[in-house]
């Protein structure tokens, strides 16, 4: 019976965007909603691609030397208080735990909204010298966070995320991971997501509570709307002195650690349906498909199909991800489904491209068929995986780049944003009333002051005063 | 100043077993304390054993068609309450969220100590059909339970661990895979940890709050005290009833699910020290160990040292987890620091070996040291992990049986008890009143009645009436 509903067409994302996704989550079987109001269960099939993000994430922070551990998941309140813009930050929205077993706790404790506190009461204790700098560490957790407003994946009370917290000797050193992992996260996003991103400073009204200076990159949806995709935070010695977390230098002295913290979360998933879905379903970058190639046996009950079509398989799991359908569904049905849940490529084989020695290869980002020689389906599919995942990049940033705008003065901006959505660059004189004016009329917010600093202008777009800096504004999830 | 301490003697196991377990989690670095009471911190060289324990038990459940999913870590207590069993075994050690953000919750959540009753009311739902089952799930997660006494690995307020869940349309099938997940955990307990178990039945007072049947896999510690290192839960169609759990059968009647439950946690690494360890400190069996061949430079600013060093890593980084020790320690030093962190093999160069064209290896388990040529580096090291990794086992299983008795009546069983520690294997009629009486009179408790049974006699060991069961008794961790 979920079968049955699965190939009944969605909602178109032109309709209603917001309706096109929850349809997708839902009929991809990504998800569950749950009696936990705002929290949902991850499905095999979201939980796959989670694990995939987890596996090749994971390896490009060990190749930077990071290292895991894990922290516990409660935060006394005397701790989380030590800090005080990032108690402001998050009290909030955070999950009081009052009782333990049948006694009530003699100081409450949150369920961690994020681990910073936890790690500056770890590392104040663990460091004693220059010798022990720097620690690298990083951990895979699940967080709390009491959203009244909750989108599966884009804003859940409970979701999963790693978070990497590095202790440094210098300013010069923090700041280097900092954007070390920023760049990391960048290059992640655009070579396994295919997301192009950009990469950029927050301003001071966005960034993280009790941060010196958070990166981001930040990507543009389907709908013309923002994702913030990954931050990475310079913290200074704001935490070290108010956790006390000194060390012996070299020269003797006590000095206070220089601290940094970065995280990429489930959210990603729901960027890549934004980024990439359409109005038949899910479109996967082969990089993150948990099933790259779905082969589809045509009049399966002939002689010598199904045969042909597990032999294929044994010859294609050699390079890839792969899986028959051989449930008694009838092609076109299964076509269907394989479409809503984003294979990169399926396989039609039937009675006469057996004979032939032929089959047919059918991208799902563009729905193209290729005709192959069945003796090179071992090399033509991974070549194809690879097109794939490169044209959904470059297709990506095309419609990025196609709604990315420049404005000169709040007319024009204002203009833009009631006839479209988008990023829209302009300059800005980096005051906060500024920002602050342009939240309040136009409900959009700064995104980022990119690396790649552009002139688009001389002023200010709101106050028209001498600018300073280059900014992206655009609305966000 | 963390090193210095590292190679001071830890405490002897035979003077004091338990501060020689707690020395070796401090200073092998595997954990460390936090201000969350009962709470740790897994480090590095600890977060990593449990990396290789997770990809290696999770491919074994893969190759059963086990899929991954993450549901959320609050439970509602009014979905607690449902299996009155289970909600008497678990509500009393239980921490629950009484505030989300700024208000207090309508309905409290306790942070999960398990996840039954969670996967019940998902399945509930998620099933219609005889064709949606068996559903195969299992979720890697923190667990929570509010131990009043607590120890590193053993027993923490929270705890790491995998959780399957499965739903099964016939008893049978339940049945079925509640064995296969137990012998799969044996096989990977043997196989991987170098940890003999007894596989077996859990007594009725023994079992998980809520079972039909629980299994378990019994291993014996150095110091003969048991510890419970898996289990395996057949729930029959109780949490089904209570949940209503239905679904639509082949003949068109609706019938209730049969479910199991299984999981394996971080104790294991307890296990591991506690069944390997020696004076000097950590062993680690080669397949779960971060670091499986240390390479430590003698004189090593001798022009040529370090470089043939570094050859060596490059060369046997093909082949196995390798680093370099090229800290300015002393030799002896260093060794001392590789015994404690338990690396399998030390691989010693200077520069005569190299003239020589021969390094030693020094294995860790026994301390032998074998001359070989650095030519035959690359088959011989991979060789003698493989020797370790089998030696290992069987001085386990030595040792195991070397502990194992058999008693014939309680005056025999109080002896053995009395001089020893270890398993003590009895026939039992299978009444309560005899294992209370047991546990009451020895202090010990009834490990498992192995599937392998065995005639140790024809009379129950405590009340001398006609015995119906082998079963092992124990001290428990």
């Amino acid at each position: 019976m979920a079968d049955k509903k699965m190939v009944e067409a969605i909602t178109s994302m032109d309709v209603d965007f917001a309706q096109w996704y929850t349809d997708i989550v839902k009929k991809a079987e990504l998800i569950d909603y749950t009696s936990v109001k705002g929290c949902m269960v991850i499905k095999p099939a979201g939980y796959a691609i989670w694990e995939l993000i987890q596996k090749q994430l994971d390896e490009r922070f060990k190749a930077t030397g990071v290292q895991n551990v894990y922290l516990p998941m409660f935060i006394p309140e005397s701790l989380l208080q030590k800090e005080k813009d990032h108690v402001e930050g998050f009290a909030p929205e955070v999950a009081w735990v009052t009782q333990g077993g049948l006694e009530p706790l003699q100081e409450r404790m949150c369920v961690r909204p994020t681990s910073e506190t936890l790690f500056c009461d770890f590392y104040a204790n663990d460091v004693q010298s220059y010798r022990d700098l720097p620690r690298v560490y990083n951990q895979w957790c699940s967080v709390v966070r009491w959203e009244k407003e909750t989108r599966p994946f884009l804003r859940s009370r409970e979701f999963l995320w790693q978070e990497g917290h590095t202790v440094h000797a210098t300013a010069e050193e923090a700041e280097e991971r900092t954007i070390m992992m920023l760049n990391l996260y960048a290059d992640f996003a655009e070579q396994v997501l295919a997301i192009p991103v950009v990469r950029g400073q927050k301003t001071d009204k966005e960034k993280f509570a009790g941060a010196v200076a958070t990166y981001t990159i930040e990507a543009l949806m389907h709908d013309g709307k923002a994702l913030q995709s990954g931050t990475s935070h310079n913290f200074g010695d704001g935490f070290a002195r108010a956790f006390g977390m000194q060390f012996t230098d070299k020269d003797n002295t006590l000095k206070y650690m220089h601290q940094t913290s970065w995280g990429m979360t489930t959210r990603l998933i729901g960027a890549i349906i934004m980024t990439h879905g359409d109005n038949e379903g899910l479109v996967l970058p082969p990089k993150v498909a948990p099933i790259q190639v779905c082969i589809i046996p045509i009049q399966q009950k002939k002689e010598g199909v199904l045969d042909k079509a597990f032999e294929l398989k044994e010859t294609l799991a050699k390079v890839c991800r792969v899986k028959v359908d051989d449930t008694d569904k009838t092609p076109g049905y299964k076509f269907a489904e394989a479409e809503m849940r984003g294979y990169p490529i399926r396989v039609e084989i039937g009675p006469r491209d057996i004979e032939n020695g032929k089959c047919v290869l059918v991208r799902r980002d563009t729905r193209e068929k290729i005709e192959i020689d069945i003796a090179d389906i071992e090399t033509k599919v991974p070549e194809l995986l690879e097109t794939i995942q490169k044209d959904m990049l470059e297709r990506a940033r095309k419609h990025r780049d196609e709604h990315t705008y420049v404005a000169h003065n709040m007319e024009e901006m204002e203009k833009i944003f009631s006839e479209t959505t988008g990023f829209v660059k302009t300059m800005w004189c980096e005051d906060r009333a500024c920002e602050d004016m342009i939240k309040e009329k136009l409900a959009v917010t700064s995104r980022c002051m990119p690396f790649a600093q552009e002139t688009v202008g001389d002023t200010c777009v709101c106050c028209g005063k001498p600018a300073t800096k280059m900014i992206y504004w655009g609305k966000a999830y």
